[in-house]
């Protein structure tokens, strides 16, 4: 068990040694105020333990790893229903793409695209009375963390140079696959994008997914066990935009990435873990993360294959 | 151990019991004379248990199932090198789609695509003396099988009709990423994807990805750990074409399908388990086969997620 | 030349006697309000006849033929500098269409699409200090009917429900080809959609590229020669959307067409024309618009081929 | 009259005396041997006259051309049935590209791309019992060259290397598209490519689409003045891939590249122009020929707009 302590912290010092590539994140000014060479890591096992190194209890804005939990929360209340509005499948272009939706005529290929993620977010304003205070619950249900919540001023930011979000909820509202004010939806997408959070908090929110669909505690139940496995599912093809396929086969694990430098993957029945650090490659996924997980289950020899 | 037996009988009777959906492959003439009735299912796992039900010592054609071994059989050599030449993302598009290569500049998204098959036969070309040689002592060896060889009419009858694949070899020398003479190469694909087997010799050959990248008795050994693992997550996020996000989904097994109803999945460590049953849904995968999957990975609770 | 008055009577009266086929645009309300069984003509040629039959001096909304008046304003001013913005190249595909901006990195393919007149518009608000005054004080100096003016209503309606457009404009913004608020560019995009006029007055105002880009009596001069040939070839190449090529081949006359059932045609050094009906065809084009059309340029055997 | 004469010298020294652009079209060797700094021009009236300078007397490779003339064969047989086979909208895509066939399930946009010529000549192997000997008729009852053939050196050449349209032939064949073998399209497609002409032999055969259909002498009539006119709207909107918007922009009249440097046009009722250097630009249309006609045009100020 101490084994994953060691084996984080030597992968950790391997990477510093390193040089590190890619750019931070700076589509949007506030993100780009972060610290280039930030490196957290933490992993929490389905027993209990928690390991962590370097920058792991930094918060940071956890962007699209959000998309995971909004899906979840449409999920675990629609079910298989959910599917008639987004796909399931990988669509081999950039996250935020437009180009497949006027071929689908409307529906996002998966709920991973900011496409997809804009009509969950529509989806949940049916579904729940405040889909806001319903994210927040879950969070600090999870980790405890009352102080949990969203960034103003990254979520001010981002709506202000959101232009390519607002064109996709505005198509998407066009070919008929948004029900509510598409600047209602555009708003509880990105106020969710950016919760801050750090590793550890992620690693223990991701534990939902290796552990059936609940914490270990048993206290918050998202999802059952086939939803559970299914969710898994959509984070191995589709959980990395264009380079899903890529991570699949150099870290074999269900994951998620985001803008802010995170990536969150899980083994389950095992473990999940949680990689920060900020400097993202050409596929807008954190370059020492990938570098990391990688690593990890090349020395572990542990994968979903 | 002989739940597997009851599952699997339990399941193929629930199949029969339910009409099926779906038509025949007749693109070729050869494959439409199929009994489209037929429902064959093998499994074995690694202790070196087997089980069988229904058709499943019939013979059938495995059509692009043999793309996972001639990947294999240039993997093997190659290694890393290998994706220079074709890539690993899956494609969003069916499988015989001529669409992004002109954008990727002859590039094929995967090796499980015809033109990344393609490009596959023509590495093979170079690193084999014989590659048609060198597959059938492959299957030979671990099926113990010496009958096994190309069907010389399934073939011609492919080579006559296969309008195209000869416009994708072509395609694909135009932008430079065929080096032997496209007859040769297209002659060596349409040859291979004419091996007739049973459910249980392909259950059998997909043990290697079960185990390792050995057989069970350990005298073949095709790939080394490592490897398995990727050719392991190359058939999940790209075994079945633009219906690989949904056989995740639903089946959570890597896992490759074939036009003559065959597809073959495994449980890495645990076993590999092969269906057929001709009809095909309109994505080109046998109907019954991915029913027979679904319930299956329910029932047993069993998959890589 | 009275000749023509006979001509356009009886292709008139023909039309009326046959089946219109076809539905009136309904994606704005107030769109749909119209009689879709309007028919009306005019012709004014260079002598300074003029010609009316059927419903010709009843106002309609010009929509999409405003872009000839757009561009024409950007492109006496800027001349070829304008390139660097938008392409003069047709497209294929339709109007409204997101496909290509992508690939194109923001330069829509010619001025005539969507997203073309969105950058010409953005254009126009850097080089009039009021473009919308500029735009009425044109067409009032053209036909003397100093009632032209935007139609509140229609303009309200559209911008109420005007997602594909706000969707362009901000995807437009986001790859870098807006230069001021998108809002901005959006209202004054529409606003001069909202216009009405009759066919006389349209025949009139398009009568500058058939007169070297001027008016008949010398007074309103908005292009030159040069420019004038110009923007004829445009129109001829993408005036109709994915039709251009079909209206060539049928009518062989540069001309642009409107969602409102407006179509005007102009043969360089001859006449203009202008019919108005209603219902369009699927690709967006009045139905008995393009009849007459090719039916007056196949009887008069007058075209530019 | 001599005017021409005049002008075309004067254009010619012009350009000689800047720096050309561009590569000699290499993609097969044969064409690549041609002399790169070649130029000759040749313009004949619709009363007879003809004038000529520089190469005019030259005798090149005519390639893509001919496109115009296979379809004329055709069309003047079919009449507008043709059309159920190949459209008349422009692509927006290079001239061999294969990828909005796929979307058109066969269907070529045009008949000017290389998929288009492939299927006209495909009809035309239904509809003429030797359908190289009727086009060799052809083109020697009009220039009364004898001598006029296919050039079996560079139709070899090209066979051997034309992967691009084996392809394509391949790809139409399996949509459905070609009804013949698929060689034999292949070979009479790449046979009427390989004709050489020299300027004054191209600019009268194009005679005809200044003509009405028909010789100046009236003994060869291959089309009827309705389908001249409407062959002549192709070549506008379709002749130069691409780069037919800009062309149209910037020349003004119907005209047809072919990757051997050579450029027709005509102004219908007045002439036709044959341009001949074999730079070609990115587009694949002669840099020098483009650079003539738009300054040809400008100065006479004479084009169908």
């Amino acid at each position: 068990m101490s084994d994953y302590q060691k084996i984080i912290e030597h992968i950790h010092d391997d990477l510093l040694r390193r040089k590190s590539y890619g750019e931070v994140a700076s589509y949007i000014p506030e993100l780009a105020h972060v610290d280039a060479e930030k490196l957290g890591v933490s992993l929490a096992t389905v027993n209990g333990d928690y390991f962590g190194v370097g920058d792991w209890q930094d918060q940071f804005s956890i962007q699209s790893i959000v998309k995971v939990l909004l899906l979840s929360m449409a999920y675990t209340k629609l079910g298989g229903q959910l599917w008639q509005r987004v796909g399931v499948e990988p669509s081999g272009t950039p996250f935020n793409s437009l180009g497949t939706l006027e071929h689908d005529k409307g529906i996002p290929r998966n709920p991973f695209s900011n496409a997809g993620a804009l009509v969950i977010s529509d989806i949940l304003l049916d579904l729940y009375d405040d889909p806001r205070q319903a994210m927040l619950d879950l969070l600090k249900n999870i980790t405890g963390d009352k102080s949990i919540g969203f960034d103003p001023i990254i979520a001010a930011s981002e709506k202000a140079h959101g232009y390519r979000n607002v064109a996709l909820v505005n198509f998407l509202k066009s070919l008929g696959n948004i029900n509510n004010d598409e600047e209602v939806v555009f708003n509880l997408y990105l106020d969710c994008c950016s919760i801050s959070m750090n590793c550890l908090q992620l690693a223990r929110t991701f534990m939902l997914f290796a552990n059936h669909g609940q914490t270990l505690d048993g206290k918050t139940h998202l999802l059952n066990p086939s939803q559970t496995k299914r969710m898994n599912a959509i984070m191995l093809t589709c959980g990395f935009y264009d380079e899903a396929g890529d991570f699949a086969y150099k870290v074999g694990l269900p994951g998620k990435s985001g803008v802010g430098g995170g990536i969150v993957a899980v083994l389950p029945q095992h473990f999940s873990v949680a990689v920060w650090s900020p400097r993202l490659n050409e596929k807008g996924n954190s370059y020492r993360g990938l570098k990391f997980l990688e690593q990890f289950t090349t020395e572990t020899e542990q994968s979903i294959f």
